[in-house]
């Protein structure tokens, strides 16, 4: 047994304060305030780092924002990148283009960046991350994808001796609340659309999210670090929610699958990476199918680990500034110790184009219902190598719909099937076609 | 757009190789080093270093084991823990007594050591962290705990900022197969232990893992950095699985909940912690009650992050070895930098016994089925300050049962009610009585 005391071991510490510049005080640079202050006096008792927000960069240092103190307040963000005496920037304010150069100014100059920027790291991540591992400080950005879940330094650290083989997720909270409403209340698109517009769970121009491209940035950083590729926004496949019907959410559940929109992550045996984002069909069983509204999940499924799943809020001001509030305590005890945690050779992703990618499928189709339709579909089916691992026939005569789940094919092949089906006298309409997950 | 080669950035990378001292070669020991074979030469592209296990110290130097060269066995282990061209020991070992003095002497001699021994961290834990940061090297011990999921990293690092107020975790695979099977087979706790038993997913003496002590040295672990106070084992307040029936689990599910086995760390508002195991009514919406079979999940709650729940294997040798690799990598890093994750001060927890924890509770009871008795009860519940939040009667007459879950409640307020209510002549017999989290 430890006796408490018995402490010839126990250290004296010294106070480190640390002098963060803050870009950026809305919604997530306001928690982060806030949390700095409530968390300081025990961050401190358990770091010896004292944080202290020095200088805020804001376009309207007018504004009144509660909890910050005024006399913080610059509207120059770059004053603070080149400000000798700020250890560390913590960057809030979003937006590409300024916010990279700001960003490579803090590296060169010596001072780690926390960021939660998604857009910028999904398009310039690579390039950033070469950088900060050249100037030798941290690029913290545990916040860009799935903000309050620690999920990027498990990938960095924990898991990078680890043979990731597929990254999978339910990364946008907007979508998964709309189609958690769809699920659980049988509301259709507009409606669920609507109730989260006003909620504000979803923004007045939900492109963004309902479209995939908010999914499509965290799908190209995840990659990045899962499989020390480089992979950036423009690699990614993605398509949107708003297809999917209240009728499809039925059939799904009939057939033991909730619908979700996931992004996907794949490392094939030849190196190439696939890297998507879709609503995907998952068995009800799987972690994931139980993730319901607002929340985030990352699913990891690796050559040692086996399965691993990551479950918390993916979005919201305190979520958020929590992660960065460890970033920047990790970021700190770095640069007092004089290291950082390097990024590693980030080569360009050999990327495995849609067509290419492997994937079971969900097929409806309206036929015709008389002997020798099932025949002749199933034959275009086999002969585009596409195999049928289900069938079943819904309603009959003029209102005989077929659902067909498929074993595991590939995209160009499905894509040959449909069209050759299509092409079929007894084929009257292919209604939804789906990606299908398996157990 | 990040162009590939346009690398003023890129740097030359020289490798460094570490020389590993491996202790122990079992399940563990043995994944270990088939996870590095497989991984060297990627990890090597990633970080830079390359991993060389140098010496495995084993007690039988002579049983072949496949997969590891036989001239670096040694039955020495305290040889590894001297030998200077060792740059860093693993130990897969087991055991207590010996072992500490061997890790303490790695730590001492500048060796950065990496553990999955919960049983020596679980007791000797806070005196080993300590001296890891006074020798200033690592002392990683992810997969001491969910052996298979990032979980102490996050903790350590991510969270580190986080106000974290409970951590509650499914951390034994044998007794969460146990209750799957009693759950979804209906099958009885001698024949579901049976069944795991004989598919190798239960000892032959099942104590640690049925009573809940391999559980509660994982509890101590979570607390110790979840809170940055110290907590030990015997700190830790432990109840097993033995005495819940098939009736437990069918009247749990009747009313929305699944059985589970928990380990529960609670940090009041008043600093004291709370550490224990015990089965546990858990609401079937809860992502708790989703873990099925011999997974573990654990689930954190904090005032930035909200919830948080990390899922994966919390076993067997491969998950356990891809967690030590990625702690290996770490450690390496570390020391190639010369630095270490410090632990920060642990002084020892203010425990709060289990009479002064609060849970809501479950409690059945056989009773006279006639006019008042419910009255009579119900004042007995109330005069102990125990706030009843549902009750349903089960049967009539002679048969009559009642059932009732209560709001929070302090555990020496719900053991005053059962030992009164054992006194009312209208009570015949009290039955199950259990812990229920909310929602």
């Amino acid at each position: 047994m430890w006796v408490p005391g018995a402490g010839s071991v126990q250290r004296m510490r010294t106070t480190r304060t640390i002098r963060i510049g803050l870009l950026g005080c809305g919604t997530v640079g306001g928690s982060f305030v806030h949390l700095v202050d409530a968390q300081r006096d025990e961050i401190e008792r358990r770091t010896g780092l004292r944080l202290e927000i020095a200088e805020v960069a804001v376009r309207d240092t007018t504004r009144p924002r509660p909890g910050v103190d005024p006399s913080l307040l610059v509207d120059a963000p770059a004053r603070i990148v080149d400000d000798p005496s700020i250890d560390l920037v913590v960057e809030t304010m979003g937006g590409v283009d300024e916010t990279r150069a700001l960003v490579m100014g803090a590296l060169r100059a010596g001072k780690p960046v926390v960021t939660a920027n998604k857009e910028l790291l999904a398009l310039h991540g690579p390039e950033l991350y070469a950088v900060a591992a050249e100037c030798g400080v941290d690029l913290a950005l545990e916040a860009s994808v799935a903000a309050g879940i620690p999920l990027i330094r498990p990938l960095r650290e924990s898991l990078i001796g680890e043979h990731i083989t597929r990254v999978m997720g339910i990364l946008n909270g907007t979508t998964n609340y709309i189609l958690s409403q769809m699920t659980e209340l049988g509301a259709d698109y507009h409606d669920a659309l609507g109730e989260a517009q006003r909620l504000g769970f979803a923004e007045a121009d939900p492109t963004a999210d309902v479209e995939g491209h908010d999914a499509g940035s965290k799908v190209a950083i995840i990659a990045t670090l899962a499989f020390g590729r480089a992979v950036t926004a423009p690699d990614v496949f993605v398509e949107g929610i708003s297809r999917i019907t209240a009728e499809d959410i039925a059939n799904a559940d009939r057939l033991g699958y909730v619908i979700k929109i996931l992004g996907v992550d794949d490392r094939y045996a030849d190196a190439s990476v696939g890297a998507r984002v879709h609503p995907t069909m998952v068995p009800s069983t799987h972690p994931l199918a139980s993730v319901r509204d607002s929340f985030n999940a990352v699913f990891v499924e690796g050559s040692g680990v086996d399965q691993l799943m990551f479950y918390g809020r993916g979005a919201g001001g305190h979520p958020t500034a929590a992660m960065m509030v460890g970033d920047t305590i990790d970021a700190a005890r770095n640069l007092d110790a004089g290291c950082c945690l390097d990024f590693g050779e980030l080569p360009p992703a050999t990327i495995r184009p849609i067509d290419a990618v492997e994937s079971a499928y969900y097929v409806s189709l309206d036929a015709r219902d008389e002997p020798g339709v099932l025949a002749a579909i199933a034959g275009v089916f086999g002969a585009q190598r596409v195999s049928i691992r289900s069938m079943e026939q819904e309603g009959m005569g003029d209102e005989a719909r077929l659902i067909f789940i498929t074993h595991r094919a590939v995209e160009a092949d499905l894509r040959a099937t449909l069209s050759q089906l299509s092409g079929l006298d007894v084929v009257k309409n292919i209604g939804q076609v789906l990606r299908v997950i398996g157990d």
